[in-house]
């Protein structure tokens, strides 16, 4: 993934494992070990700290990000912007580009080499698979990935991860439920993934037609996790540790009956809540659309804006970290 | 409008008139005494000297803005950028943002709670009448309007009225002439409506059908002003002390012969200026195109740029005095 | 070009060759002595020498750049804001901003004056040729071009040169070769206007309809330099101390044989820098879209990436000095 130039990039990125983020790219979920998942979530919290404490530091204070979105993303860039400057580091923004075919624009490398020669770390987000890793093998400056196409959202896994932890204070021994469409939605398998490296009951409720991939289930088995499936939340509502719930698209369906029919039981509302532990998280990556009634916000388990804030806390860790400064 | 929450919100906005902007939503003339207005004006002299003495201050440094313009004005969202990094704060610049139904996107409430967990305080231009105070509803940050729709633009009424006092040393018995298209624009609507706490003489001077609502004439009358009515800046150039010039646009009238007679009795020009009063404030909310002619801009009374840098300074007042470090 | 405003600007840009940018506007290579590139080049070796070692520096703390593209351009917006943000300055970013007409819209100096009621110093980039020079006209603060139409673009000539210096240690005795577009390429036109000034030799390598117009030609013959005019690259690639290389776009050619004829020569690879000097620079002011093969990337001599850099080291030095910093 990374080359050594300068000394700012470290040759590969299992090499080393005594916590050392510096230089490093963050490309996909699949890099991180536990040891390096507690090492960040203890950066994370420290973050947290300084941030309602005191607002800022200056520890990234003469570090430059260049925070480049080939496609928009208002969540995404607006924390990584947030968790910058509230390290005392500067953005350049450059969002609303084009994303031009190599035929007529420029290349994905030498865009990427133009911008390390103004910033010290570079934020992507690209609406192809693989461009994170392309632009990190290029670059000699740390390369952190804001989600490529359909591929992977490392910081949005992460994120996630850390707020199970936050809100349970441990991962090992939950029952985490996933629901809604896990076909088509890289958060979970982001998630799914860094969970199969903690003592975790998996159980994914969706429509049969977006069901978990079989790769992606075949992976938490071969890691010995327990994997359950069905299509219906009250199987799980009584026994999950965290519901994670994501949008099932009516545009998914060929048959709308179908949708109609299944869409009721994907909607989480007060009534279902009560029936819930007294001690758990209902998260949603966001944008909701009705997955989530509002009635719910006001729930103390309700997580999913305590989610959006640790999203800056985790991407505060993951700059000052791979800049050396954590 | 506001909610207690984390003690970073007053509850009402007239609830504290001991001069406390702390933790208040800034989302509609209406809700300021004079009092709230003799002290903002008090805090933007004090920026203005800050800013001519020494460019910026650390007042604001460990605080973030997020800027969110749903629809774009370089003017306003410029000028909230500046008074933020003068003040020493960091922006998140939220701009060109599409504005989304909420059937298909996400809800503004979900925003503002989302933005709100990143930022310390958030600025709103929305085009709907009345965003500003939904989201002012949901946040537990002060929220700052930065206009909605044809509805309130509370900022720039407050730098208007500012840009009265410090050109003239006073607002009480001032004669202020509005010119142009009364009916439509906002800022004559917000200007008026903070007017009202003065004790001014108010002539309108508009072609007939655009003239000023009833609505917003008999606010005036109600609170003890005098209104007079005309349609020629003939009948105002000699006696206002404030000429506010608005555009008139031709696309309001459905005969074009009818704009055509009236459009040169709104154009302020070298020969007009010449018969007004010495001292008085010519001004402008601009963009201009017309109403005023280029060579009007060396005449010392022409106000409408040094209108503009009041902006920023009334900006800078709000930011600070909402966040407490005023 | 500039007014006496405030004592911020200085009248005329000839006036004074005491090295004392303070207050200039830069809007063309041609304001330029050998004196005050020798003086703008001394003080980017500093900024490279403050960035490599500390990243950033405070020398333009409480200053603020208005950044106004009314064209897309990220690599130059990118350059100016990381130039500003490495100076401890802030950065009003106004982007995607749509060019209207002087009918529709607001005038070029009417925005230009608005903004500079925020910013300390603005930087242009205009679709429109002239553009630069009537905003420097109307502003009191100093305006650095970023580009105007098929016009000017003096920081990028600026910052070609200070590579050819960076490189070679030296610019008078040279032999330039320019090679590609020189009709239509404002780059090519910047550099060699700026080059007239040393005792240089230049060899122009164009297919012949896209040969330097003949006033650029006069004008270094005029200034006492030696102009070769060649088809082929073959001609000058092992006596080139600088190959500066851009684009031959397709589409200028009515005949595409024509075009099919003559593209190769215009491909610079490996095999063709075996018979370069050992010392020479290879550069290219990007985008590149084929006139130089990914190949040569390693090789010492290209010098692309590394002028890029330099760009912000210039773009630093500017700001420094037109600001009085420096």
């Amino acid at each position: 993934m990374a080359t050594m130039v300068n000394g700012q990039k470290r040759v590969g990125l299992a090499a080393d494992r005594r916590h050392s983020f510096y230089g490093r790219d963050i490309v996909s979920v699949k890099q991180f070990s536990r040891e390096d998942l507690t090492y960040i979530f203890g950066v994370a919290n420290e973050m947290r700290s300084i941030v309602r404490r005191v607002g800022t530091t200056d520890l990234l204070k003469g570090y430059v990000l260049a925070n480049l979105f080939y496609e928009p993303s208002t969540r995404t860039s607006s924390s990584f912007i947030a968790a910058m400057v509230r390290l005392g580091g500067s953005v350049i923004p450059i969002h609303g580009v084009q994303y031009s075919s190599v035929s007529k624009g420029e290349s994905l490398p030498d865009t990427i080499r133009t911008l390390e020669s103004y910033a010290d770390v570079i934020v992507l987000r690209h609406p192809e698979v693989g461009a994170s890793e392309v632009a990190a093998r290029y670059a000699s400056k740390p390369v952190i990935s804001a989600g490529d196409g359909v591929g992977e959202h490392p910081t949005q896994g992460l994120l996630d991860l850390y707020t199970i932890y936050s809100e349970l204070g441990t991962i090992d021994g939950l029952h985490v439920a996933m629901v809604g469409d896990l076909k088509n939605g890289r958060t979970v398998h982001s998630l799914a993934r860094l969970l199969r490296l903690y003592d975790t009951t998996l159980t994914m409720v969706s429509p049969d037609i977006l069901r978990l991939p079989e790769e992606n289930k075949q992976e938490l088995i071969a890691a010995g996790r327990t994997v359950h499936e069905t299509d219906s939340v009250d199987d799980v509502i009584e026994s999950a540790d965290v519901l994670y719930v994501t949008r099932v698209q009516k545009e998914r369906f060929a048959d709308l009956r179908e949708y109609e029919a299944v869409k009721d039981c994907y909607e989480i509302t007060p009534a279902l809540m009560a029936r819930a532990k007294e001690r758990m998280a209902l998260m949603h990556p966001l944008p909701r659309v009705g997955e989530i009634h509002y009635d719910v916000d006001d729930d103390p388990r309700a997580a999913y804006f305590r989610q959006m804030e640790n999203g800056m806390y985790i991407r505060m860790a993951l700059l000052a970290a791979v800049l050396g400064k954590a």
